[in-house]
Protein backbone atom coordinates (compact mmCIF):
# COMPACT_ATOMS: atom_id res chain seq x y z
CA UNK A 1 0.00 0.00 0.00
CA UNK A 2 1.40 3.48 -1.06
CA UNK A 3 1.01 6.43 0.99
CA UNK A 4 -1.61 7.81 -0.50
CA UNK A 5 -3.23 4.67 -0.72
CA UNK A 6 -3.24 4.58 3.37
CA UNK A 7 -4.23 8.29 3.62
CA UNK A 8 -7.29 7.97 1.06
CA UNK A 9 -8.48 4.81 3.45
CA UNK A 10 -7.72 6.18 6.57
CA UNK A 11 -9.46 9.85 6.18
CA UNK A 12 -12.47 7.31 4.53
CA UNK A 13 -12.54 5.43 7.80
CA UNK A 14 -11.63 8.25 10.40
CA UNK A 15 -14.75 10.47 8.16
CA UNK A 16 -12.56 13.23 9.10
CA UNK A 17 -9.48 15.18 7.62
CA UNK A 18 -8.43 16.47 11.07
CA UNK A 19 -4.89 16.12 12.00
CA UNK A 20 -3.94 17.31 15.38
CA UNK A 21 -0.60 18.85 16.22
CA UNK A 22 1.03 17.62 18.99
CA UNK A 23 3.50 21.06 20.72
CA UNK A 24 3.69 20.28 23.87
CA UNK A 25 5.40 23.10 26.62
CA UNK A 26 5.90 22.35 30.25
CA UNK A 27 5.02 25.50 30.91
CA UNK A 28 1.61 25.25 29.04
CA UNK A 29 0.59 22.01 30.95
CA UNK A 30 -3.00 21.60 33.19
CA UNK A 31 -1.96 23.23 36.66
CA UNK A 32 -2.58 19.69 38.14
CA UNK A 33 0.13 17.95 36.06
CA UNK A 34 4.01 17.57 36.83
CA UNK A 35 6.09 20.10 34.71
CA UNK A 36 8.44 17.06 33.75
CA UNK A 37 8.54 14.62 30.48
CA UNK A 38 6.39 11.87 32.41
CA UNK A 39 3.67 15.49 32.82
CA UNK A 40 3.68 15.47 29.07
CA UNK A 41 3.51 12.02 28.06
CA UNK A 42 0.24 11.62 30.14
CA UNK A 43 -0.93 14.87 28.49
CA UNK A 44 -0.35 14.02 24.96
CA UNK A 45 -1.69 10.28 25.93
CA UNK A 46 -5.07 12.04 27.24
CA UNK A 47 -5.25 14.24 23.87
CA UNK A 48 -4.56 11.15 21.90
CA UNK A 49 -7.39 8.78 23.81
CA UNK A 50 -9.93 12.05 23.68
CA UNK A 51 -9.76 13.25 20.00
CA UNK A 52 -9.46 9.73 18.66
CA UNK A 53 -13.19 9.36 17.39
CA UNK A 54 -12.55 12.74 15.34
CA UNK A 55 -9.45 12.80 14.02
CA UNK A 56 -7.68 11.11 10.97
CA UNK A 57 -3.73 12.14 11.66
CA UNK A 58 -1.60 13.33 14.32
CA UNK A 59 1.49 15.16 14.02
CA UNK A 60 4.02 15.86 16.90
CA UNK A 61 6.76 18.62 16.26
CA UNK A 62 9.73 17.38 16.83
CA UNK A 63 11.06 20.54 18.46
CA UNK A 64 9.39 20.21 21.20
CA UNK A 65 10.14 16.71 21.99
CA UNK A 66 14.17 17.07 20.99
CA UNK A 67 13.88 20.11 24.01
CA UNK A 68 13.69 17.64 26.20
CA UNK A 69 17.01 15.57 25.46
CA UNK A 70 17.27 12.36 25.30
CA UNK A 71 13.96 11.56 27.28
CA UNK A 72 11.93 13.38 25.24
CA UNK A 73 12.56 10.84 22.30
CA UNK A 74 11.69 8.07 24.62
CA UNK A 75 8.25 9.64 25.75
CA UNK A 76 7.44 10.16 22.21
CA UNK A 77 8.03 6.58 21.50
CA UNK A 78 5.71 5.71 24.27
CA UNK A 79 3.22 8.45 22.90
CA UNK A 80 3.16 7.12 19.40
CA UNK A 81 2.27 3.76 20.50
CA UNK A 82 -1.15 5.09 21.70
CA UNK A 83 -2.28 5.48 18.37
CA UNK A 84 -3.72 3.15 16.17
CA UNK A 85 -1.79 1.70 13.13
CA UNK A 86 -4.84 2.79 10.91
CA UNK A 87 -3.87 6.03 11.72
CA UNK A 88 -1.67 8.63 9.92
CA UNK A 89 1.79 9.64 11.77
CA UNK A 90 3.63 12.61 10.72
CA UNK A 91 6.84 13.59 12.34
CA UNK A 92 7.42 17.57 11.84
CA UNK A 93 10.51 18.31 11.84
CA UNK A 94 11.37 20.15 8.58
CA UNK A 95 14.66 18.22 7.66
CA UNK A 96 16.90 18.12 4.63
CA UNK A 97 20.45 17.79 3.89
CA UNK A 98 22.92 16.58 1.80
CA UNK A 99 22.08 12.86 0.83
CA UNK A 100 24.01 10.43 2.89
CA UNK A 101 22.40 12.72 5.73
CA UNK A 102 18.97 12.51 4.84
CA UNK A 103 19.23 8.97 4.45
CA UNK A 104 20.03 9.18 8.36
CA UNK A 105 17.09 11.07 9.10
CA UNK A 106 14.65 8.89 6.62
CA UNK A 107 16.02 5.96 8.63
CA UNK A 108 15.27 7.43 11.94
CA UNK A 109 11.78 8.60 11.03
CA UNK A 110 10.82 5.69 8.82
CA UNK A 111 12.45 2.83 10.62
CA UNK A 112 13.67 3.79 13.96
CA UNK A 113 10.16 5.64 14.54
CA UNK A 114 7.89 4.24 11.96
CA UNK A 115 6.29 7.43 11.25
CA UNK A 116 4.04 7.38 8.32
CA UNK A 117 5.23 10.70 7.12
CA UNK A 118 7.82 13.73 7.51
CA UNK A 119 7.82 17.28 6.97
CA UNK A 120 10.85 18.27 4.76
CA UNK A 121 12.71 21.62 3.38
CA UNK A 122 13.34 21.99 -0.19
CA UNK A 123 16.46 24.25 0.22
CA UNK A 124 19.39 21.68 -0.31
CA UNK A 125 17.20 20.36 -3.38
CA UNK A 126 16.55 17.10 -5.13
CA UNK A 127 18.99 14.73 -3.34
CA UNK A 128 18.23 15.85 -0.04
CA UNK A 129 14.75 15.00 -0.53
CA UNK A 130 14.98 11.82 -2.58
CA UNK A 131 15.84 9.28 0.38
CA UNK A 132 12.84 10.51 1.91
CA UNK A 133 10.50 9.56 -1.61
CA UNK A 134 12.35 6.59 -1.87
CA UNK A 135 9.80 4.33 -0.03
CA UNK A 136 6.19 5.09 -1.67
CA UNK A 137 5.01 3.26 1.48
CA UNK A 138 6.16 6.45 3.30
CA UNK A 139 5.02 10.17 2.63
CA UNK A 140 6.91 13.16 2.16
CA UNK A 141 5.35 17.15 2.89
CA UNK A 142 7.91 19.43 0.97
CA UNK A 143 7.61 23.00 2.66
CA UNK A 144 6.26 25.01 -0.16
CA UNK A 145 4.59 27.90 0.96
CA UNK A 146 4.43 27.91 5.15
CA UNK A 147 1.78 29.59 7.34
CA UNK A 148 4.34 31.82 9.41
CA UNK A 149 5.10 35.41 8.28
CA UNK A 150 8.59 34.46 6.90
CA UNK A 151 7.48 32.97 4.38
CA UNK A 152 7.38 36.20 2.45
CA UNK A 153 10.73 36.65 3.19
CA UNK A 154 12.04 33.80 0.34
CA UNK A 155 8.97 31.61 -0.52
CA UNK A 156 7.13 34.75 -2.35
CA UNK A 157 10.87 35.64 -4.23
CA UNK A 158 9.78 36.11 -7.94
CA UNK A 159 12.12 34.78 -10.20
CA UNK A 160 12.98 35.70 -13.85
CA UNK A 161 10.80 33.59 -15.24
CA UNK A 162 8.08 35.29 -13.29
CA UNK A 163 7.13 32.00 -10.97
CA UNK A 164 7.84 32.57 -7.49
CA UNK A 165 10.11 30.45 -5.55
CA UNK A 166 7.13 28.12 -3.78
CA UNK A 167 5.77 27.70 -7.26
CA UNK A 168 8.82 26.55 -8.42
CA UNK A 169 9.35 24.26 -5.46
CA UNK A 170 6.34 22.75 -6.59
CA UNK A 171 7.00 22.60 -9.94
CA UNK A 172 10.25 20.79 -10.02
CA UNK A 173 9.59 18.36 -7.60
CA UNK A 174 6.69 17.11 -9.20
CA UNK A 175 8.63 15.32 -11.71
CA UNK A 176 10.58 13.58 -8.23
CA UNK A 177 7.23 12.07 -7.08
CA UNK A 178 6.54 8.20 -6.25
CA UNK A 179 3.01 8.32 -5.12
CA UNK A 180 4.18 9.82 -1.61
CA UNK A 181 4.68 13.38 -2.60
CA UNK A 182 2.63 16.20 -0.95
CA UNK A 183 2.84 19.73 0.15
CA UNK A 184 2.81 21.83 3.28
CA UNK A 185 0.89 25.14 2.29
CA UNK A 186 -0.54 27.47 5.26
CA UNK A 187 -4.02 28.31 5.85
CA UNK A 188 -2.93 32.04 6.14
CA UNK A 189 -2.52 32.08 2.42
CA UNK A 190 -6.33 30.67 1.04
CA UNK A 191 -5.89 32.03 -2.34
CA UNK A 192 -2.47 30.57 -3.24
CA UNK A 193 -3.58 26.96 -1.83
CA UNK A 194 -6.70 27.26 -4.41
CA UNK A 195 -3.90 27.88 -7.00
CA UNK A 196 -1.56 24.83 -5.87
CA UNK A 197 -4.57 22.69 -5.38
CA UNK A 198 -5.12 23.58 -9.36
CA UNK A 199 -2.05 22.75 -10.30
CA UNK A 200 -0.96 19.61 -7.96
CA UNK A 201 -4.68 17.45 -9.03
CA UNK A 202 -5.05 14.87 -6.25
CA UNK A 203 -2.13 15.18 -4.47
CA UNK A 204 -2.01 15.22 -0.63
CA UNK A 205 -1.56 18.80 1.14
CA UNK A 206 -0.95 19.27 5.06
CA UNK A 207 -2.21 22.73 6.09
CA UNK A 208 -1.13 24.32 9.41
CA UNK A 209 -2.18 27.55 10.49
CA UNK A 210 -5.83 27.28 11.88
CA UNK A 211 -6.41 28.40 15.15
CA UNK A 212 -3.71 29.79 16.89
CA UNK A 213 -2.17 31.06 13.82
CA UNK A 214 -5.55 32.50 12.44
CA UNK A 215 -6.23 30.50 9.08
CA UNK A 216 -9.79 30.88 7.91
CA UNK A 217 -11.17 27.68 8.06
CA UNK A 218 -14.08 27.28 5.51
CA UNK A 219 -11.99 29.15 2.59
CA UNK A 220 -8.79 26.99 4.15
CA UNK A 221 -10.99 23.53 3.33
CA UNK A 222 -12.63 24.51 0.15
CA UNK A 223 -9.66 25.38 -1.28
CA UNK A 224 -7.36 22.28 0.24
CA UNK A 225 -9.87 19.71 -0.48
CA UNK A 226 -9.39 17.63 -4.07
CA UNK A 227 -11.77 16.28 -6.96
CA UNK A 228 -12.44 13.20 -3.93
CA UNK A 229 -13.37 15.59 -1.08
CA UNK A 230 -10.07 14.69 0.13
CA UNK A 231 -6.60 14.56 -0.06
CA UNK A 232 -5.66 17.60 2.47
CA UNK A 233 -5.02 17.07 6.37
CA UNK A 234 -5.94 20.44 8.12
CA UNK A 235 -3.85 20.44 11.59
CA UNK A 236 -4.93 22.31 14.93
CA UNK A 237 -2.23 22.13 17.50
CA UNK A 238 -2.38 24.73 20.28
CA UNK A 239 -6.53 25.81 19.94
CA UNK A 240 -7.01 21.97 20.68
CA UNK A 241 -4.16 20.79 23.09
CA UNK A 242 -4.65 23.67 25.51
CA UNK A 243 -8.27 23.91 25.48
CA UNK A 244 -8.27 23.97 29.05
CA UNK A 245 -5.80 24.42 31.58
CA UNK A 246 -7.77 22.52 34.18
CA UNK A 247 -8.46 19.18 34.92
CA UNK A 248 -11.02 18.96 32.39
CA UNK A 249 -8.52 19.39 29.93
CA UNK A 250 -8.91 16.26 27.76
CA UNK A 251 -12.44 16.65 27.82
CA UNK A 252 -12.48 20.75 26.49
CA UNK A 253 -9.80 18.94 23.55
CA UNK A 254 -12.29 16.61 22.69
CA UNK A 255 -15.06 18.90 22.23
CA UNK A 256 -12.61 21.40 20.41
CA UNK A 257 -11.96 18.26 18.36
CA UNK A 258 -15.49 17.05 17.68
CA UNK A 259 -16.14 20.86 16.32
CA UNK A 260 -13.25 21.00 14.24
CA UNK A 261 -14.24 17.78 12.74
CA UNK A 262 -17.89 18.65 11.90
CA UNK A 263 -17.22 21.79 10.99
CA UNK A 264 -14.42 20.79 8.10
CA UNK A 265 -16.67 17.92 7.24
CA UNK A 266 -19.64 20.63 6.51
CA UNK A 267 -17.47 22.62 4.30
CA UNK A 268 -15.83 19.49 2.15
CA UNK A 269 -18.66 19.72 -0.61
CA UNK B 1 31.65 37.36 24.76
CA UNK B 2 29.94 37.23 21.51
CA UNK B 3 29.74 33.93 19.38
CA UNK B 4 32.33 35.93 16.64
CA UNK B 5 34.64 36.69 19.52
CA UNK B 6 35.18 32.74 20.68
CA UNK B 7 35.42 31.46 17.18
CA UNK B 8 38.18 34.04 16.54
CA UNK B 9 39.69 33.45 19.73
CA UNK B 10 39.71 29.90 18.94
CA UNK B 11 40.88 29.93 15.78
CA UNK B 12 43.90 31.59 17.32
CA UNK B 13 44.41 29.56 20.30
CA UNK B 14 44.25 26.28 18.18
CA UNK B 15 45.87 28.09 14.98
CA UNK B 16 43.49 26.06 13.20
CA UNK B 17 40.48 26.50 10.33
CA UNK B 18 39.86 22.93 11.15
CA UNK B 19 36.42 21.50 11.78
CA UNK B 20 36.01 17.78 12.19
CA UNK B 21 32.79 16.52 10.89
CA UNK B 22 31.14 13.26 13.25
CA UNK B 23 29.02 11.71 10.91
CA UNK B 24 29.18 8.15 12.91
CA UNK B 25 27.60 5.42 10.50
CA UNK B 26 27.38 1.58 12.35
CA UNK B 27 28.48 0.10 9.38
CA UNK B 28 31.85 2.43 8.64
CA UNK B 29 32.86 1.69 12.30
CA UNK B 30 36.88 0.09 12.32
CA UNK B 31 35.91 -3.74 12.53
CA UNK B 32 37.16 -4.50 15.70
CA UNK B 33 34.42 -2.01 17.49
CA UNK B 34 31.13 -3.23 18.79
CA UNK B 35 28.17 -2.44 15.93
CA UNK B 36 26.01 -0.76 18.39
CA UNK B 37 25.51 2.88 19.94
CA UNK B 38 28.76 2.17 22.70
CA UNK B 39 30.61 1.75 19.70
CA UNK B 40 30.36 4.71 17.62
CA UNK B 41 30.78 6.50 21.30
CA UNK B 42 34.32 4.98 21.84
CA UNK B 43 34.98 5.63 18.04
CA UNK B 44 34.00 10.10 17.93
CA UNK B 45 35.92 10.16 21.60
CA UNK B 46 38.99 8.51 20.18
CA UNK B 47 38.20 10.46 17.04
CA UNK B 48 38.33 13.82 19.25
CA UNK B 49 41.19 12.85 21.28
CA UNK B 50 42.90 12.05 18.43
CA UNK B 51 42.37 15.19 16.86
CA UNK B 52 41.80 17.89 19.49
CA UNK B 53 45.39 19.12 19.14
CA UNK B 54 44.95 20.19 15.09
CA UNK B 55 41.40 21.18 14.86
CA UNK B 56 39.48 24.26 16.26
CA UNK B 57 36.24 23.05 16.18
CA UNK B 58 33.92 20.09 16.16
CA UNK B 59 30.78 18.98 13.86
CA UNK B 60 28.24 16.47 14.89
CA UNK B 61 25.83 16.35 12.40
CA UNK B 62 22.31 15.53 14.15
CA UNK B 63 20.95 13.22 11.80
CA UNK B 64 23.77 10.18 12.51
CA UNK B 65 22.55 10.31 16.47
CA UNK B 66 18.38 10.79 15.74
CA UNK B 67 19.00 7.68 13.69
CA UNK B 68 19.97 5.55 16.81
CA UNK B 69 16.98 6.29 18.82
CA UNK B 70 17.23 8.70 22.46
CA UNK B 71 20.34 6.24 23.08
CA UNK B 72 21.81 8.25 20.13
CA UNK B 73 21.38 11.79 22.35
CA UNK B 74 22.77 9.51 25.08
CA UNK B 75 25.65 9.07 24.05
CA UNK B 76 26.07 12.59 21.91
CA UNK B 77 26.38 14.01 25.31
CA UNK B 78 28.84 11.75 26.37
CA UNK B 79 30.85 12.83 23.44
CA UNK B 80 30.18 16.70 23.58
CA UNK B 81 31.63 16.38 27.26
CA UNK B 82 35.52 15.50 25.74
CA UNK B 83 35.61 18.81 24.01
CA UNK B 84 37.51 21.26 25.45
CA UNK B 85 35.38 24.27 26.22
CA UNK B 86 37.06 26.67 24.20
CA UNK B 87 37.03 24.83 21.22
CA UNK B 88 33.65 25.46 19.29
CA UNK B 89 31.26 22.82 18.86
CA UNK B 90 28.36 23.30 15.92
CA UNK B 91 25.23 21.20 15.63
CA UNK B 92 24.35 20.59 12.09
CA UNK B 93 21.05 20.47 12.02
CA UNK B 94 19.67 22.27 9.72
CA UNK B 95 16.72 23.48 11.73
CA UNK B 96 14.19 26.00 10.86
CA UNK B 97 10.21 26.39 11.93
CA UNK B 98 7.78 28.85 12.74
CA UNK B 99 8.73 30.60 15.36
CA UNK B 100 7.27 29.06 18.79
CA UNK B 101 8.77 25.47 17.12
CA UNK B 102 12.09 27.38 16.55
CA UNK B 103 11.84 28.98 19.70
CA UNK B 104 12.22 24.98 20.86
CA UNK B 105 14.94 23.96 18.81
CA UNK B 106 17.13 27.02 19.95
CA UNK B 107 16.12 25.68 23.61
CA UNK B 108 17.45 22.16 22.65
CA UNK B 109 20.65 23.02 20.62
CA UNK B 110 21.73 26.50 22.99
CA UNK B 111 20.32 24.99 26.22
CA UNK B 112 19.53 21.58 26.86
CA UNK B 113 22.95 20.43 25.13
CA UNK B 114 24.88 24.00 24.89
CA UNK B 115 26.39 23.86 21.31
CA UNK B 116 27.63 27.30 20.57
CA UNK B 117 26.33 27.32 17.03
CA UNK B 118 23.77 25.88 15.15
CA UNK B 119 23.36 25.55 11.26
CA UNK B 120 19.84 26.70 10.00
CA UNK B 121 17.97 26.35 6.99
CA UNK B 122 16.54 30.06 5.34
CA UNK B 123 13.85 28.76 3.80
CA UNK B 124 10.52 29.92 6.11
CA UNK B 125 12.20 33.08 6.62
CA UNK B 126 13.04 35.41 9.30
CA UNK B 127 11.27 34.30 12.49
CA UNK B 128 11.85 30.78 11.86
CA UNK B 129 15.91 31.91 12.47
CA UNK B 130 15.48 34.82 14.53
CA UNK B 131 14.72 32.85 18.08
CA UNK B 132 18.51 31.60 17.13
CA UNK B 133 19.95 35.10 16.67
CA UNK B 134 18.62 35.84 19.87
CA UNK B 135 21.61 34.95 21.80
CA UNK B 136 24.27 37.17 20.85
CA UNK B 137 26.97 34.17 22.80
CA UNK B 138 25.80 31.45 20.12
CA UNK B 139 26.61 31.02 16.30
CA UNK B 140 23.96 30.79 13.71
CA UNK B 141 25.58 29.27 10.11
CA UNK B 142 22.58 29.91 8.05
CA UNK B 143 22.46 27.67 4.78
CA UNK B 144 23.43 29.50 1.33
CA UNK B 145 25.13 27.55 -0.85
CA UNK B 146 25.28 24.07 0.40
CA UNK B 147 28.00 21.62 -1.67
CA UNK B 148 25.76 18.93 -2.69
CA UNK B 149 24.31 19.01 -6.25
CA UNK B 150 21.06 19.38 -5.50
CA UNK B 151 21.93 22.89 -4.42
CA UNK B 152 21.56 23.63 -8.10
CA UNK B 153 17.51 23.10 -7.98
CA UNK B 154 16.75 26.31 -5.84
CA UNK B 155 19.89 28.22 -4.07
CA UNK B 156 21.09 29.23 -8.17
CA UNK B 157 17.53 30.48 -9.25
CA UNK B 158 17.71 33.26 -11.07
CA UNK B 159 15.59 35.80 -8.93
CA UNK B 160 13.32 38.81 -11.00
CA UNK B 161 16.21 41.55 -9.69
CA UNK B 162 19.04 39.37 -11.65
CA UNK B 163 20.60 38.39 -7.87
CA UNK B 164 20.29 34.56 -7.26
CA UNK B 165 18.25 32.63 -4.55
CA UNK B 166 21.20 31.93 -2.11
CA UNK B 167 22.39 35.51 -2.61
CA UNK B 168 19.04 36.90 -1.74
CA UNK B 169 19.28 34.96 0.95
CA UNK B 170 22.78 36.57 2.18
CA UNK B 171 21.03 39.76 1.71
CA UNK B 172 18.02 39.77 3.45
CA UNK B 173 19.64 37.83 6.12
CA UNK B 174 22.67 40.24 6.75
CA UNK B 175 19.96 43.08 8.24
CA UNK B 176 19.11 40.40 10.85
CA UNK B 177 22.63 39.91 12.32
CA UNK B 178 22.97 40.29 15.89
CA UNK B 179 27.02 39.49 15.84
CA UNK B 180 26.50 36.10 15.80
CA UNK B 181 25.43 35.67 12.17
CA UNK B 182 27.32 33.11 9.57
CA UNK B 183 26.76 31.14 6.13
CA UNK B 184 27.42 27.64 4.92
CA UNK B 185 28.85 28.05 1.57
CA UNK B 186 30.11 24.73 0.00
CA UNK B 187 33.66 24.32 -0.92
CA UNK B 188 32.11 22.44 -4.51
CA UNK B 189 31.47 26.34 -5.35
CA UNK B 190 34.85 27.81 -5.11
CA UNK B 191 33.77 31.04 -7.32
CA UNK B 192 30.74 31.49 -5.89
CA UNK B 193 32.85 31.36 -2.52
CA UNK B 194 34.98 34.14 -3.27
CA UNK B 195 32.06 36.26 -4.10
CA UNK B 196 30.58 35.65 -0.68
CA UNK B 197 33.80 37.06 1.06
CA UNK B 198 33.64 40.39 -0.79
CA UNK B 199 30.14 40.60 0.00
CA UNK B 200 29.67 39.68 3.56
CA UNK B 201 33.51 41.77 5.02
CA UNK B 202 34.41 39.75 7.92
CA UNK B 203 31.61 37.25 8.72
CA UNK B 204 32.27 34.10 9.63
CA UNK B 205 31.97 31.07 7.19
CA UNK B 206 31.29 27.61 7.55
CA UNK B 207 33.02 25.30 4.34
CA UNK B 208 31.42 21.86 3.92
CA UNK B 209 32.46 19.77 0.98
CA UNK B 210 36.49 18.84 1.29
CA UNK B 211 37.40 15.23 1.17
CA UNK B 212 34.65 13.08 0.38
CA UNK B 213 32.89 15.88 -1.39
CA UNK B 214 35.85 16.53 -3.71
CA UNK B 215 36.00 20.53 -2.86
CA UNK B 216 39.46 21.89 -3.72
CA UNK B 217 41.31 22.73 -0.77
CA UNK B 218 43.62 25.98 -1.54
CA UNK B 219 40.86 27.50 -3.63
CA UNK B 220 38.73 27.51 -0.47
CA UNK B 221 41.39 28.80 2.02
CA UNK B 222 42.00 31.46 -0.23
CA UNK B 223 38.86 32.43 -1.12
CA UNK B 224 36.81 31.29 2.30
CA UNK B 225 39.68 33.57 4.65
CA UNK B 226 38.51 37.29 5.62
CA UNK B 227 40.69 40.03 5.68
CA UNK B 228 41.95 38.58 9.17
CA UNK B 229 43.48 35.74 7.63
CA UNK B 230 40.48 33.62 10.07
CA UNK B 231 36.74 33.59 9.96
CA UNK B 232 36.14 30.88 8.46
CA UNK B 233 36.00 27.14 9.36
CA UNK B 234 36.70 23.65 6.84
CA UNK B 235 35.02 21.12 7.84
CA UNK B 236 36.12 18.08 7.18
CA UNK B 237 34.30 14.67 8.18
CA UNK B 238 34.55 11.31 5.98
CA UNK B 239 38.10 11.69 5.13
CA UNK B 240 38.94 12.32 8.51
CA UNK B 241 37.33 9.77 10.98
CA UNK B 242 37.08 7.12 8.31
CA UNK B 243 41.25 7.07 7.62
CA UNK B 244 40.93 3.42 8.67
CA UNK B 245 38.95 0.11 9.48
CA UNK B 246 41.93 -1.08 11.47
CA UNK B 247 43.09 -0.87 15.07
CA UNK B 248 44.85 2.22 14.20
CA UNK B 249 41.63 4.69 13.13
CA UNK B 250 43.14 7.06 15.90
CA UNK B 251 46.49 7.31 15.08
CA UNK B 252 45.19 7.50 11.21
CA UNK B 253 42.44 10.54 12.28
CA UNK B 254 45.28 12.37 13.35
CA UNK B 255 47.70 12.11 10.85
CA UNK B 256 45.00 13.20 8.58
CA UNK B 257 44.04 16.07 11.18
CA UNK B 258 47.79 17.34 11.18
CA UNK B 259 48.14 17.12 7.01
CA UNK B 260 44.65 19.47 6.91
CA UNK B 261 45.25 21.58 9.68
CA UNK B 262 49.02 22.40 7.92
CA UNK B 263 47.93 22.19 4.89
CA UNK B 264 44.84 25.05 5.41
CA UNK B 265 47.59 27.09 7.26
CA UNK B 266 49.84 27.25 4.19
CA UNK B 267 47.02 28.40 2.25
CA UNK B 268 46.19 31.12 4.66
CA UNK B 269 48.11 34.53 3.62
Amino acid sequence: MTYYQKLELAITESNSLLCVGLDPVLEKLPEHLQKNPDGIKIFCKEIIYSTLSYSVAYKPNIAFFEAMGSKGWEILVDILYEIPKHKIVIADAKVGDIGNSSDQYAKTFFETYDFDAVTVAPYMGFDSVQPFLKNSKKGVYLLALTSNPGSANFQRQVLSSGKKLYEQVIETSLEWNQENLGYVVGATHPKELADIRQHIGEMPLLIPGIGAQGGDLEATVKAGINENNSGCLINVGRDIIYSSSGKDYAEKAEKKANDYQEKINSFRK
